[in-house]
């Protein structure tokens, strides 16, 4: 076995989208006030135009503007690593290697996609992006973005995470951004919302809806998301590409593929790429994709595969994925980018055809795994990430019982340096496993399902 | 002009010790009580083998065990950039990049020693490494090196510090260290400080004459230090070596390094390797070397060369450097890595002859260069990190005036995602400059000169 040393790679020069290679045809959005399949103008009104356009192309690959590319020079390419000491901790005969997102001037994975936003929004001539993020990883990530290439940028943060990560306020203004709490009293949906309920902790979906709104009062700003979507999805392709790459260079393939799953797109960027090759038949063997989401919001496992809005507030369009329901509310819980009601629809239906394993755990056994991972291999995860690493230990674990010498690469997509405080509460034994309740999961479903009658909501 | 787009380079296979090449030999340790040279047993004593070897050793290459360099790729090689968007905020017709060090998982340059101590440590069959740590980034980056070796570790941090950053010791917790406030009760030295002073902020001197101690009680231990010793310089031109295969690689040649200095370890594992490409005449040009210090302990533009001790407690035995004297205590300040007494015997003895041009500020006029680069780079730099970058916005401002095309590389040795508390106060205004009382460094040097008569004390 070749030790992988940082073999020299290039940074990718295309983007990848996994649409025309899906197993079938992705549901189409729907446009609830019509009845219709929203049209392109719809996502024209709503986001920068090469974002837009990128939603409804078929096509497979997007050329990286040189820009970006050098903006991703700034940490890109990021290492690909052997996880020699974990593997020797587990006493596996499984090989685990990981990829260091967290590498980034924001800490995650969420800086591909977001400087590739704020390169075309300047592009467009827009002033200002407008989004919604629940841990911050995407907020933080896109104020980055934005001081890079010269962008205004406001974040609506859920009031629980911008309450116990103050950090990341300072952090968004030194990059020059706005960071509100949600649900704030900037939008009417928040005046409303915050009317019936003063003190809610918030949720993604809430936030949402203010971004939304937000954007859409300015003419020269656009909202901005950091997941879900297709194009989101496709930046994240880096990852996945310097991993197929950084693999070859040490002569070994990966048999299973391992990632946390909120709106999916750590996961997506690392497993499209190879799930090209497995469809181009340039793989050498067929992948498992193991997606690892959080029991406080589990769509994959407990949720189901409908028409539902991205936000609280119905604003958005309806789009066919996994989800608890967009009114939903989840216990909080330390893994905010997890906490979403909804994964992608790329993600959800190649959940639904079978090729991706969902696995759900509770932030406990999640942040035990996460402090293992520190204290063996030196690095320490966000609680998203260490979802990942949870699933990753229960693999090694089951390939020493069956003695199978598996590769396993998971994505380390971003690092805990700023959740220290949610380590503390996992160190001094007062952390809740954070389960969502069962039957207000089938509240919120049947309330999605009775939504709109004249919908096929038969998943 | 080649953008640099991450040139494919190699992990270094050696450290370079400048020791054979500098200008006059460095002169010799002494040890107080014998009035002699100190003799190599002393080092062994305190330090583990393989340092105390290579500190005596006048060899110019050192291989890199193959554990190390697989351990330096969890997040070598690191990115050299180019601050593009700082030249066109600057309007300076200067080139300016910088070496991207924020990546290593402990968030500074200060990975890259302590892996190899941390490694020498674990196969000689130390136990335990005791270090003494000011800011927080070495103690944390020993707490790494540890945590993947295997090796215990106790760090001794400043009160100031340690009152100031309370994740730090989470963070060195997690890898499985203990971190300590200095002065503590857990050593003779720091009892009998406290006795004296019970809220005194306490200083770097204090911590080493307490990390001293507590590993002389201790036959499994040993001493670790992060900066001032040759090795631990040597052992940071993994930095230097990179940045010139990658300058290499974009056709282009520094004419400016730029490093802070504290101890000396950042800016030496930069320009050491482009040193020696000056004497072995494979340099195209001669640089020039600036080192940035801080008013609160200005050993190099107000300090004198001088035998001193490294410690406030006189454990250590006298090296000649460039010092404020080991008790003076500088005020308070955000950049506690730049606030020691002494600076390294080789980067003194190079300061001496008139090799590096000293430049000092204050603390403000670092947090508003640190501020600016984070807007416009989108790194929010360490505050230590943000002196390196005030010396080159000058010298950029320098550049524009003069009309000079010099290509300036910068050592951007840490990220301040720990250190976010710190902008905060600078950005509330009230932030004070943190400058040193002259009669105070005066009064302190004087009582150095007198305390070995027998000593040759003219600088």
């Amino acid at each position: 076995m070749v030790t992988t040393l940082q073999p020299p790679i290039e940074i990718p020069r295309e983007w990848y989208s996994i649409v025309p290679d899906l197993p079938g045809k992705l549901p189409p959005v729907i446009d609830p006030v019509t009845r219709k399949i929203a049209d392109k103008a719809l996502l024209h009104r709503l986001f920068i135009d090469e974002l837009a356009r990128h939603e409804y192309s078929n096509e497979r690959f997007i050329p990286i503007p040189q820009e970006v590319r050098e903006a991703y020079s700034i940490w890109r390419p990021t290492p690909l690593v052997r996880a020699k000491r974990l593997e020797k901790a587990l006493s596996t005969p499984a090989r685990i290697y990981y990829k260091n997102e967290t590498v980034s001037p924001s800490g995650s994975h969420k800086a591909n996609a977001a400087v590739a936003q704020a390169y075309f929004a300047a592009k467009q001539g827009i002033k200002r992006l407008v989004t919604s993020t629940t841990a911050g990883q995407w907020g933080t990530a896109l104020a980055f973005g934005c001081s890079i290439f010269g962008v205004g940028c406001t974040i609506f943060m859920s009031r629980s995470s911008y309450d116990g990560k103050p950090y990341r306020k300072d952090l968004a203004e030194m990059w020059g951004a706005e960071l509100l709490p949600s649900p704030s009293t900037r939008t009417a949906v928040g005046r409303k919302i915050l009317e019936e309920d003063p003190h809610g902790p918030g949720t993604m979906s809430i936030a949402k809806s203010e971004a939304l709104e937000e954007a859409r009062g300015d003419i020269n700003a656009r909202n901005s998301v950091g997941s879900i979507m297709n194009f989101v999805l496709a930046s994240q392709t880096v990852v996945g590409q310097e991993a197929i790459a950084q693999m070859a260079a040490v002569d070994d393939y990966p048999d299973v593929l391992i990632g946390c799953v909120g709106g999916g797109s750590n996961f997506s960027g690392l497993f499209w790429p190879f799930y090209r090759d497995a469809v181009a038949k340039k793989g050498p063997k067929e992948i498992e994709l193991i997606g690892a989401e959080s029991t406080a919001a589990p769509r994959m496992t407990m949720g189901e595969y409908i028409y539902d809005h991205a936000d609280a507030m119905r604003t958005s369009p309806l789009f066919k994925m996994y989800t608890v329901g967009h009114r939903f509310v989840p216990p909080v819980v330390h893994s905010g980018g997890l906490r979403v009601h909804g994964s992608a629809p790329t993600l959800s239906l190649l959940l639904h055809e079978g090729k991706i394993k969902p696995v759900a755990f509770n932030q406990l056994e999640a942040f035990e795994a996460g402090s293992m991972f520190a204290a063996v291999e030196g690095i320490l995860p966000a609680p998203e990430t260490a979802f990942a690493i949870k699933a990753t230990i229960d693999e090694a674990k089951r390939c020493k019982e069956t003695g199978e010498k598996k590769t396993i690469l998971f994505n380390l997509c971003g690092h805990g340096l700023l959740d220290i405080e949610a380590y503390r509460e996992y160190r001094s034994g007062k952390m809740s496993p954070g389960d969502a309740d069962p039957a207000a999961i089938r509240k919120s479903l049947a309330e999605v399902k009775s939504l709109y009658p004249w919908l096929d909501q038969s998943s």
